[in-house]
């Protein structure tokens, strides 16, 4: 089980949600917790919009508690728009290709979960990303297949609904091969403006998800915290497992549920996979 | 251009051949020569048959110049046939995924060389492996595309059919997508009981290929040379490169020809690509 | 915390402690347990006695749950004599050369647990260290330190003797400098012949240690159990934590206390620092 | 034999320096040239200085050719004041903590050239290390001590005459154990203010050091040149190989000499060790 973060706001250091928070996205990578069998040690990655309108990423295939660079990285740059992916690999090489964010053109893309048997359904998947899209895939992960997908069925016009195409034509490809419960993710999504999130899983239990409330409502929960002082209004963050545990900040994201975040809110759809014809 | 060497005869350490000789494959890694662009600084591998039918495989995304691991390993091991391999990437990413050798059950499997526009073929070449194949290339390189087309062609039963087949493969889907001369390469490849080598380029150069002088005659050239003291009189070593610079220790192998090293000697064949129906 | 196991019997390969028991070295360093805040991830050694009278030392700063290469060699050579080690790191750098064990010239070394205050102590004890080993301490961790220690006051000559002279030292150095509870220690060595052990703190509580009972036992306890079948009469383990839950094969190692493992059986000793002069 | 380059000026992207140029610092780590005989593949490091007062600082044991974060990174900051470093091993491990630049407050440094027999040096090299700084030495380069033994000096306040007790400390001790000509050095230094570098041997022979002219000079010469069109008018670089090969833009730094580049224009001073009392 992989865990991730998106931000959307004014700009901010990625350390203030990388490394200060109690339960931090890198000190959630190593420590151990209930429900986390094993440490998210198999490479991490950060994406976040600077100087460019494409995202800036930066992978490593090393465990990113340990990691120098990251922690200088996460200083010296600021950022409107960022997500950042810490891997626990479940089969697949730990090599940086196999690092997420994924990225094409302004998008980059976040997932926790899996495809079950990505093995034998692999062939089928790929085969169905658009070919001149064939060779930008340059991993071996389940999630850089998906992304591929939704890129196919409409992700830069339609992001929502090409996300539920995607899981509609994965969970059609596992039917046909006798694949049950063939999908769990949690994903985030950006082009740079909007920040997409989904949680959704094909059996019952999906992994977890949660955003942060307005900061508006934070201010008035906890006058005197400081963190909250420098965010604008519509600052939002999204993750996978909370990073602190104050009583308010966190909403639960329902299962079978779509986010759009933008700077003039946050928008909650239905997510309901779409079978191909 | 990679390099890479090939041994069968009475097993040695790896040491013989990866850092004592004069130009030993390391020091070729690492050191300029007249027609090496750039070093083989992207990643190594050393392939061998040891306790199990299977070839045991060490790769690195390292330079293997600095590597203390292999250095230990060379020295550790005794064996009768190994493969290994010094990269310089053309593109594709710097990860053990990438590294030859690659294997499939017994073989295993090196290449110096490309196919040029791998990038727009790629789709169409993984297309034709053997779908139950396709979740086994790990990698992104065409090196490994070439390994799996091979064994799609029958390289298990007829290995020099197989490779021409291959060879004649590629050929034709580069002439449909107008990619001239598509194909440089030299082989190495072996099941663990015989050691194959191929030179062979669409166009008219191709890459170098060499193979060691039978013992006794070196015996005769050479007698106080105490390193062929020990080896056995089938022992040969095909190499991409020169090792030492000692007069009628290395013969050219022609371009347009696959070798089959055997213990009871060296086989030379023509190599032609067969186009497919 | 880190975790060691050492082992010294007929020769095995070293999967069947590494990899193959329930609780194996290489679970331990990833899977979260009671009393194990963060993973064993930040790096690993192996080192074992092959083809030469020099230990074989396999170091990597990845972490060891999913590394191939330690995978593919613990299945590729057997040893009647090794100590593997998992590392989480506790302010020094991830890097090889802070990887145990460490090792000169017969000689090899593990170590769980730390020098308190140790930048700050780093500098005495180093300038303690026999000026001509100076240049061979290539890391920067306090066990590295401990090790040279123990060099310079006779570990080749009298292990015991000179492991307690090195804890007293480290005591003394610290009550000068008003360290209180300087050493936590286990400690794993060998010559190649003898394993050595060692289970010692300054304060109260003292890291766990454990040896495996002797092998006509476990075969009176376990008289089915094939996996003690191919041991030899003197096969031990020594480990930091049981790798498998089988009562009565795992006897705790008091605080205080050094064992000698040989052929002929385990020696244990009271191990009581010695304060020079 | 390293590779470094220093820039002072107006901000710019190190993309500019590190890879645009026809002879990049980038491009010289790979490619083959007369008096390089092995590639700068052994690491690299960019220190910069940016929304800190402290340089910022990204290291990496893999050849700066193929990293991926180094290319993402040159593109995503902008500084007025960087150092960059192109490592080839000279017999120390390849690890972050050997690669340049170190850093000490808001000081970094660079270093190419070498301590003759460092290893039997070293000892005494370090003993004159200010105390407190002992535990900050985090690997084993010859550099890095060089370093702390310019700050030990007075390096934060004296900036030249420091060097110049260092190289002359240095070479005392050398002499007393008879070791000729134990300096080879160019140096890069800043206290993000200043941009200082030193060339200086102790025999007959000095690495050799370039600064760029002055952008006025530049534009005269060059009038159509685009990119001397955003340069500042007091921007330099500093370089230990020349990165284009337009007549007049480098000029060789002699042998015994300091630069002192800052704002208001170049000084060159003379350099000469001062052997200690």
């Amino acid at each position: 089980m992989c865990r991730w973060l998106g931000y959307l706001g004014n700009p901010i250091e990625p350390r203030e949600l990388l490394y200060d928070p109690e339960r931090s996205l890198i000190e959630q990578s190593r420590t151990h917790a209930p429900g986390m069998p094993v440490p998210n040690g198999d490479g991490f990655g950060l994406g976040w919009y600077g100087r460019r309108a494409e995202p800036a990423l930066f992978h490593s295939d090393q465990p990113a508690w340990g990691d120098r660079n990251l922690r200088t990285l996460s200083s010296e740059i600021t950022t409107p728009l960022l997500l950042a992916h810490v891997r626990a690999a479940t089969g697949t090489p730990v090599q940086e290709t196999n690092c997420h964010p994924f990225s094409s053109g302004r998008w980059m893309f976040v997932h926790n979960g899996y495809v079950a048997d990505h093995a034998r359904l692999r062939r089928d998947l790929v085969l169905a990303v658009r070919p001149d899209l064939f060779s930008s895939i340059e991993g071996s992960t389940d999630s850089e297949v998906l992304f591929h997908l939704a890129i196919t069925f409409g992700l830069f016009e339609e992001p929502i609904a090409a996300l539920e195409r995607m899981a509609g034509f994965v969970e059609s490809v596992a039917a046909a091969a006798g694949v049950p419960d063939p999908l769990q993710m949690t994903l985030g999504l950006t082009d740079g403006e909007r920040l997409y999130a989904v949680r959704y899983a094909s059996g019952p239990e999906a992994n977890s998800l949660h955003v942060s409330a307005d900061v508006a409502s934070l201010r008035l929960l906890y006058p005197t915290e400081e963190r909250f002082a420098h965010l604008s209004p519509e600052a939002r963050v999204v993750v996978s497992e909370p990073l602190v545990a104050l009583p308010g900040l966190w909403h639960e994201v329902p299962a079978g549920t779509a986010l759009v975040v933008e700077k003039g809110g946050v928008e909650q759809l239905p997510f309901r996979p779409r079978r191909p014809g």
